[in-house]
C-alpha cells in the first residue's frame, strides 16, 4: 500500500501550486523552496473557505449525535501528508497546530504505514491486553526500545497510561501515596486508614494537596482539573479541591531588555510558592507535590528561566514535596530537545515527568523511590495500549534516523527570527515573539484580532492554533523544515500587510 | 495473513488434546465437545505451572522498569485464539476473565484481523486526530454504524472518550454542568462564576456532589475514585470529596427463598438514598447525579432487582438529580442483552450511560437535555480514538451475524445451572451462585480459599478472576459457547473434588 501512495505522491508533487507561484508581497527575500524530496505536497492549495460546504454538512450531521461547538472542519486523513492536512472540501493546509500538538512526524509517515502493514503487528492492534496483569511478551523490550530510550535524567522507571489527564491523575496519586508512606514510615496502612478511606474520609483519604500555578493546564478530569488554571470554560461548574495556586512568572519581552524586572518577577513567584507551602501545611493540607509545565502552553505559552525551575526544584526538595514536571505538550522534541526540561541543564530535573500527545501513549517516568510498593495502587484495566508503543518505537527511530531534533532547532531558529522581524514590521499588531525550537508563540494586540488572524490565515492555507488570551501558538510536527517556515512567513506577512 | 493463520489453525485443531482425553472424575454427564468449527483450539493445554519460567524471567525484567506486583503472567497474544489465551511458556488456558472483561469476541478474531489488513484502514491507525476539533470525514458514519446502532433507549447522543474512568469523569462533569445550568436558568456563567472557578472556589467550582453506592466501582481518577467504594487498596492515600454513599442491597440467595427479606433490603437502601439526598442538600452540597452499576462487578457481583433500579430512577427524577448508569463492565452483551439495564424493562432507564472495555472505546450516551451547550466544556485532545470505532463497528457486525447475544444467553444458562449444581454438591465450599447471561459469579467460603481455587484452576488450564471479598467472577467473551462451559465445569469439578 505504501508504494501505491508513493507513486500517487510522485504524481502529485509534479503539480505546480499555482497559488504560491502568483506574484504578491512576499516575506523578506527568502523563497519557499524545498531542500529535499519529501513525502508530502509542495504547498497549500485552497479551494473553498474553511469550513467548506462538505465540512458544514458533516458538522450538521455530527451535531445530531454530539456537541460540535468546537469543530473546526472535517478532515481527509487519507490524503493528508507530512505537514499538510487535507480537509473534506479538498483544501490542503500547512498544519502548524498538528491535532493540538500531538502528531509527531507528520501525517501518514511511510515508516508508520509500514508498521501497520507488517502482519507481525496485527495481534497488537486486535488484542488489547490488561497490561497491569497480562502484558504481552514483547512489552519489556518495547518499553526499553521506545520510552526508556528517551527517559529523562535520573528516571529509569515508566508507567504507561491512556492519555494526558490520566497520566497526571496517576502521577498525583503516586505522589500522594509516596507522601503518606513517608509520614507512616512504611507502606502498610493502619486499620483506621483502611476503614476511613472507604467512605472518603481522612486519614485514609488524607487532606493532602498539589501545588499548581495560575495559567497552568494539566488536564480535565477532576484531580488534574483542580491544578488547571488557564481558562474558566474548562473549570466552570465542576467541584474542586482547596489546593494552593502560585503565580507563574509573567516575563517581559524582549528578555534582554528586561533582565532585572524578569529576575525580580521570578523571585516573587518563588517566594510565593514557599509561602503557600508553609500556609497549606499550617492549614493541615500539606503539599505532597508541585506540578508545573516547563512552558505553560494552553495558558498562553508562558516561559520562565532555567534558574527559576532549578530554584523551584530546590524548594520542592527543601519542603519534602515531590516535583512533577508535566511535559504532555512540551515533550517529544518540539523544543529542539526531546524534553523541554533538558534546557534547564540539570541532571536531577524532577521526581516525575508525565507525557502524552507526541508520545502517542500517555504515561509518566518516575524515580524509584516514588514507586508504590503494593499491587493495584496505580492500576486500571488497560494501563496504556501496546499498539501505541509499537508506533512510538518507530517514531523514535525516525527522529534519530532523520536527525529531527537538529531539524527542529534549525526550523525553530528561522521561525523565531521571522516572528521577530514581523513584530518589528507590525509593532501595533504583534509582540512578545518567544519560543524554544519550533515551540513558538507571538501575541496579537487583542483576542478578537488574534481569532480573526487565525481564521484568515487558515483560509489562506495555514492552520494555526491560539493559546492564552491573545497568543498564537506554533505547534508544527518535527518534520517542519525551514522551507515550511518560509511558506508560513510569506503567507502570514501578506495577511498582516492587508490588515495594516 | 488471515489465511496463513487459518491454515495453521486447521493443523492445530488436528492435534488431540491429551489432557482432556485422560480419564478422571468428570462433571455430571456432559461431554465437552465442540458444536461447530471454531477459529480456535480444542481445549486447554498446560506445560508448566503458571507463571512458568519464561513469565517469571520477563516479570523480573519488567520489574526493573515498573511495578509488577499485579502481574499474573506474560502472554503470547499472537498464538492466542478465540477463548484461549496462550502464555509465553506455551500454556494454553480457557480464558473466562478476558483482560478484566474487555475482549468482546475472543482473541485474534478473523474479522478483526481483516480490518487490520485492509489498506483503507491504515490512515485511521497512524493519524490519531483531535476528534473535538478535526474529526475524520467518516466519523459521523462510523458513530452511526457502531455506537448509535446500540444506543440505549432514549439516547441518540454519544461522546467517545479514551477509557472507563475518563468516561465517568466526563459524565460527572456533564451532570454538574447540567445541574448548574438549571440552577442559573441558562448556560451563561456570571462574572463571579468565572472569577471564582479559576481559583477552585464556589460558586464557579460549586459544592455539588455525586451520590454513589458502597461496593461500587467507577474508576480510579480522582473524581471517579470518589464514587468508588469496593476495596480500600484503590482509595488509600488519595484525597477525596465529601459525597454521599448509600448502601447497595445485599441480596440473599437463592432469591426465591428470600423474597420478603430481599424486598425489605432493597426498600431500606432506597430509603437511605432519599435521606442522603435531603441531608446533602441541607449541607449545601446538593446531589447533582446518582451513579450506579446495574451489577456491582469489582465490588463482588452484587445484583439488585429491576424494581429496585426503576424505583431508584424515579427517586432521581423526583429530586431533580441526573441518573447515570455505569455499564463499563456490564455493557457489550455479556448479560445476554447488549446493556444490562435492558433487563429492567423500562424505556427510560437513565440520563447517562457510560461504557468502555468490550466496546473497545470509552464514552457515554446521554439525553439531549444534558448536552453542555458551549464548546470546550466536555473536551480533551483526543476524545477517544477513531481506530477503536473501526474495530467496534466490526465487533458489532460479528455479534449480529453470529447471533452472539442468543449464544451468551444459552451458555449463561448452562453456566449458571452448572454452578448451582456444583454449589449443591459442595455446600461448605460454594454458595450464592448468581448471574445474568455469562456475567456470573459464585462465592467461596472465604477469600484465601477463593484465591487458592483460582490459582489451582489456572494451573489446570482455566483462567478466572476474583471480585469482592470472596467471589469468583465469570467474564468470558461473547464467543464462549456451551462446550466451553462444560470444559470449565469438568475441570472445576475435578478441583473441587480434590479440595473436599
Amino acid at each position: 500500500m505504501a508504494s501505491t501512495l508513493l507513486s500517487r505522491q510522485l504524481a502529485l508533487s509534479l503539480q505546480v501550486n499555482l497559488r504560491l507561484a502568483a506574484p504578491g508581497c512576499r516575506y523578506v527575500s527568502k523563497a519557499a523552496h524545498k531542500t529535499q524530496v519529501d513525502f508530502e505536497y509542495d504547498g497549500p492549495s485552497m479551494k473553498t473557505q474553511v469550513p467548506g460546504p462538505h465540512s458544514l454538512e458533516l458538522t450538521k450531521r455530527l451535531g445530531e449525535i454530539q456537541n460540535v461547538a468546537a469543530i473546526n472542519f472535517f478532515c481527509n486523513y487519507e490524503e493528508s501528508r507530512g505537514n499538510y492536512l487535507v480537509d473534506v472540501d479538498g483544501n490542503r493546509m500547512l498544519d502548524i497546530y498538528t491535532q493540538i500538538s500531538s502528531i509527531p512526524i507528520g501525517y501518514n509517515h511511510p515508516a508508520l504505514q509500514k508498521i501497520m502493514t507488517d502482519p507481525q503487528n496485527v495481534s497488537a492492534f486486535v488484542n488489547r491486553p490488561a497490561l497491569g496483569i497480562l502484558p504481552p511478551k514483547s512489552f519489556p523490550d518495547k518499553l526499553t526500545e521506545s520510552l526508556l530510550s528517551v527517559a529523562p535524567s535520573g528516571m529509569a522507571r515508566v508507567q504507561t497510561m491512556a492519555c494526558g489527564s490520566c497520566s497526571n491523575e496517576n502521577a498525583f496519586k503516586t505522589m500522594f501515596i509516596w507522601y503518606r508512606n513517608k509520614e507512616r514510615g512504611h507502606s502498610t496502612p493502619s486499620d483506621d486508614d483502611i476503614t476511613s478511606c472507604m467512605i472518603n474520609k481522612s486519614p485514609g483519604c488524607p487532606d493532602l494537596s498539589i501545588l499548581s500555578f495560575m495559567g497552568g493546564f494539566h488536564g480535565r478530569t477532576m484531580g488534574s482539573l483542580a491544578t488547571t488554571h488557564s481558562k474558566a470554560i474548562h473549570k466552570l461548574d465542576v467541584p474542586s479541591f482547596d489546593w494552593p495556586i502560585a503565580p507563574f512568572p509573567m516575563l517581559q519581552y524582549p528578555l534582554e531588555e528586561f533582565v532585572r524586572e524578569n529576575t525580580q518577577e521570578e523571585a516573587r513567584c518563588l517566594e510565593e510558592v514557599e509561602d503557600l507551602i508553609v500556609k497549606w501545611r499550617q492549614k493541615g493540607m500539606p503539599v505532597a507535590g508541585i506540578v508545573i509545565e516547563p512552558i505553560q502552553a494552553e495558558g498562553g505559552d508562558n516561559h520562565a528561566s532555567p534558574a527559576f525551575f532549578k530554584s523551584l526544584r530546590n524548594i520542592a526538595r527543601k519542603h519534602s514535596c515531590a516535583f512533577h514536571v508535566d511535559e504532555v505538550q512540551t515533550g517529544g522534541g518540539a523544543t529542539g530537545k526531546f524534553w523541554a526540561h533538558e534546557h534547564w541543564g540539570t541532571d536531577d530535573p524532577a521526581d516525575i515527568v508525565s507525557f502524552s500527545k507526541k508520545l502517542l501513549t500517555g504515561g509518566f517516568f518516575y524515580k524509584p523511590e516514588l514507586q508504590a510498593e503494593k499491587p493495584y495502587r496505580i492500576f486500571n484495566t488497560w494501563m496504556g495500549d501496546p499498539s501505541k508503543n509499537l508506533l512510538l518505537a518507530e517514531v523514535l527511530n525516525v527522529i534519530r534516523r532523520e536527525n529531527l531534533l537538529a531539524e527542529v532547532t534549525r526550523s525553530g531558529k528561522a521561525l523565531l527570527q521571522g516572528l521577530h522581524e514581523l513584530q518589528a514590521k507590525y509593532p501595533g499588531l504583534l509582540s512578545r515573539a518567544r519560543g524554544q525550537g519550533t515551540f513558538c508563540a507571538i501575541d496579537v494586540c487583542n483576542g478578537d484580532t488574534r481569532d480573526k488572524l487565525i481564521l484568515t490565515t487558515r483560509n489562506m492555507g495555514v492552520y494555526l492554533g491560539g493559546c492564552g488570551d491573545q497568543s498564537i501558538r506554533f505547534r508544527p510536527s518535527l518534520v517542519f523544515k525551514e522551507h515550511h517556515v518560509h511558506i508560513f512567513l510569506n503567507i502570514f506577512n501578506d495577511i498582516l500587510a492587508q490588515h495594516k
